[in-house]
């Protein structure tokens, strides 16, 4: 129960200043030759230091697998793995102890737990991330090497990607600090981001993701529509606040008249309004979403606040901290996808006698 | 596995033209006295039938409940309900069983099974929501009297009530037949609706809902994070193809100075652009999100379309269809976060020891 | 949670005099030819009156499917299924309301839940296992047509049939009343249960069970382990008290030079003691087990009891009773067998990549 | 899905001679004071070398916690742990690559997996028990502080306790070297493994596990009946061939007027057959249940065997193994029993609004 995936799971643990994140990946097939430098290209996307752009904190970012991998390839038994924290800075968090930082969850897991790890959020920390990257790259190898899962920024603050993804280069992703595949964008992006953060302020956005090659019929009919698998990995990532699919919030403008995907005589769509799900089941066309990314919450400005009681106090935020969470949030866009494609992809294989 | 809900436990059966829809809630808690009263009024309003601006196909949607229920009492154990079909014109389909309709589920369900009950969408057809109302409005019970759970129709096509949900009256949601509070914007919808239903075309829209009242620590951590939660059972929808609650997307754009939440001295918070969570965990303020309703697939028009092998063909869309799914779906929002928030809440039971 | 199976599931509901039983199976493959006769016979097998040494309560027991099956075929959507109750005789039981009846659920369940269904032992009635025998048939369907799972009885109170199951025909299994292969264990057996039944007693027994030509590969490693399985779907069953397979509670008095299983060239085993599973996977060797059932609970003399408040009174039996629950319990393991085995034959599946 | 526990849930990782074993434990309240002594104490009762009657490899088992735990008390959030394999003798595995040890995993795991660790059995290693030691003795703390679980071994071979265990001053248990709380018996089972270890051979036996002050309503209804979760988590352990609780097999052999639990005023009962369990749910009586296991199957004798090309060959058993596993499987069975009741202790506060 609360683990990520129906089949193919994933359980996880970790804390922001604790010895190590790390997680069990049960149910994986056996017999694939792992790319473990997939793995770790996946990771050092998502590490810190790795730009001007994101948070110094330092960490190595290395998995160690501890099973489940035999001569370089899996098992079939369950996949351990630990990512060390190199950076347990706790000092930097006692004054936190006993306040409740604004748009954090310090409040909420007092009421609800009655104790919390204060240190960098402790359970409530944006690391956590770092298992999913392991566990959604590693899942990724187990779907046809043919399928492209490729997020990239779209958005910061009012700076949008007007281009549609069809007219974007997708091989420049990573030729810039964003993640933006549209450079003049990207260079926009990069300035506002840098703006901000000389400001000590941060500033959210929006990514998009794209699914290209995906087989027909991965998705369970009712409660396990791959746009609602898809939604609620999305809707787990800390910033996130909102997802849609296809035509999404603007399909909600339009009539069936326009909407509606006419097909070609090859079952393609001309139109793929509907972003490649029909009844909760893929339809071979591209399947796209976008996620959208509140403004990170911890600001290096004084900030009023109150504290465990109810006193007010002033924060002065402190540490290495992201001004704009978007360009590392790509590969966990990426990695959450992939599992909740290879765990359905998985299950498909059941559905039929 | 693929049930709603994750210790609270719903599982569903039922085809558009098969001879019942139905359920069986697990886990349901002992001693509770049933407002049956309370069910078969969502039932009505997501009634087939009920104004001039949904569908006419004739469903009299009384549940029976078999079992669960003693003396007016449920008894902890499983409580299984049916909705027999009324109405079940299969001949209405025939024309169907080979064409596959576009922007339905037709093609996708085909290829994933190999088999589909083609009558009237068969498992795909939205009929299945009237299981949701029910195991939602009984869930809605569990919860303390004083949650309030409230969705009406935000928009239609580019028809927006502009209102903030707290300027509006929610007691006049059921005062007109297309659920929006404000009876100026209201009138609007319907008038379009009516046009749009003139034409034989449809028209989609947004939902909001606001719940109120719901205690401090409901959600879970990490992979049952309340906004998740909610974000996979609101894109079960057939129609839905979005999900945003607290700032949503239009927080993507602003920064962390602008989009913080700064508390009062009652722990309350002066803005609430977080929209009642903070790490998945409910903080006690008000939880409102919009969900994204594309326009119903089926209109009464001649669209071009074609056959299972390929061949083209023109569809006449005939039977009695929506031409705007958005006043019947507001129970159906409303149910399904009521089913979440209950199982959640139960699971809040064992957080502490 | 709290559902039969893990991949394949069946959720259901019933209780003893309610309106009707029944339940749903999640995630059948589609495409499978039913044979609804095959699951016909499994019930006429457990059903009650149909013969002098079972319980004379008239029911017909006729399954009805509500969905999942289309022109023959499953079609991979939830299979809905009720059980109608004909003989809803309540007032046999309205003494019983506050009676707490010795070995029986009345007392836990009033402790658990604060309420229950005193009317034929409500939910805790074994009646529920009509709902297994259906969808335990129906899984049966899904594995090889070269799988055979067999049961019989195996003893009787006293009356053992000593003979090993290979040297027993199995044809012969239905031609008496007992179910015991052996025709001149099975008279002992009758006359032994005619002789109880006399005395308004009851009497306990064992079940074997027999799976011939299972593939090798087919249960997990660590917590789904086959005869873990196996062991949890019998010990479901009401009377049940234990479960042993293989060498079971024999083995545990041999020594490994005994008790392994030497191997032949072809990989079969010389002595199979092991009972076609290593490390929780099937062998490709006969699957032997065996399930101990008590006596049942409810005799037809007077007995000496408490009621709720801890007050005595003498019980006396009233009702249609099994004297030994044994004869129709057969079909119940076959049926709990199989659904165990095409659960885990699905999964198994996606084992490998 | 195959992790242990229902709510409570474990996932576990680990290979003989890898890196570490290891778990996640998912749902664990929040608040408790942790006595991590009580689980090394667990652990040091399974280590191998603590007597000359079991295996002599050399492993200090000390569990590190890696997360979920802050100032000695639960967070709420995931457990996560290690334990590292300090012994990791490959070598001694290398004649074994292809060879298939009489009544092992070689075979299976090769057939389902296409692949496995051979070294020192890899994940079909019982040393996978030492992550339940470290979940279950941790579970145990959530129970009330008068509920005691306490197991010994009941036989080695043909050597019996005969004592009822009413009879046994538990206290003594550890006071011998096979925990066995009769030291009379004891004596006997030692020497009788004793001799066993001299000829290279193994031994079976049973282990005796008593639940006393648990309270009344643990257990549910249908499918997740208390025995029948027992008997699953108990058919886990590697070498386990039965399970029976209360009368058990010995109760089949009975009538109803002999094996029914007549009440005292005080909802107690007289004799106690049913061994603690109505209906699936705790009555307040002690539970006591017996569980077999096999002798263990590597033994320090030559063999025939084949390897995976069905060529015959001899195995000479090397290494350091168990004569007996009984003794440290007494810590084993209490631990599972334990996380098996603190699930669905956890689950019981659900089940009453």
């Amino acid at each position: 129960m609360f683990n990520l995936g129906n089949f193919l799971s994933l359980s996880t643990f970790g804390e922001s200043h604790g010895i190590a994140f790390g997680g069990i990946i049960n149910n994986f097939p056996a017999g694939l030759d792992v790319d473990l430098d997939a793995v770790q290209h996946q990771l050092d996307r998502r590490k810190p230091g790795q730009s001007t752009i994101v948070t110094q904190r330092k960490e190595s970012d290395t998995v160690k697998f501890l099973s489940g991998i035999f001569e370089g390839k899996t098992t079939g038994t369950p996949i351990g793995f630990i990512i060390e924290n190199d950076n347990q800075k706790s000092k930097d968090y006692e004054h936190l102890s006993t306040a409740y930082r604004p748009s954090h969850a310090d409040f909420t897991y007092d009421q609800k737990f009655g104790i919390r790890d204060y240190r960098g959020g402790g359970k409530s920390s944006a690391r956590e991330t770092v298992n999913w990257v392991v566990a959604g790259s590693l899942a990724k190898q187990l779907l046809p090497k043919t399928v492209e899962i490729t997020a990239y920024v779209s958005s910061v603050g009012e700076i949008f990607c007007e281009k549609p993804y069809q007219d974007l280069d997708f091989s420049n992703i990573d030729s810039n600090d964003v993640r933006c595949p549209d450079s003049e964008t990207a260079e926009k992006m990069i300035s506002k981001i840098k703006e901000i953060k000389k400001e000590g302020n941060t500033i959210g956005g929006t990514i998009t993701c794209v699914i290209k090659n995906l087989p027909v019929g991965i998705g369970e009919p009712v409660f396990g529509k791959l746009q609602a698998e898809l939604a609620k990995a999305m809707l787990s990532i800390n910033a996130a606040k909102g997802f849609e699919y296809g035509s999404g919030f603007f399909g909600a403008r339009m009539t069936g008249k326009e909407h509606n995907d006419l097909f070609n005589e090859d079952f393609t769509t001309k139109t793929n309004l509907s972003g490649g799900i029909q009844g909760g089941i893929s339809n071979g066309m591209d399947i796209y979403f976008r996620v959208a990314f509140k403004p990170v919450a911890t600001i290096l400005r004084p900030q009023e606040s109150i504290d465990k009681d109810g006193n007010p106090l002033i924060l002065e935020g402190k540490g290495r901290h992201d001004p704009c969470v978007l360009p590392r949030a790509v590969p966990i866009v990426e990695s959450l996808a992939s599992f909740v494609l290879a765990d359905l992809f998985l299950v498909n294989r059941m559905r039929r006698i």
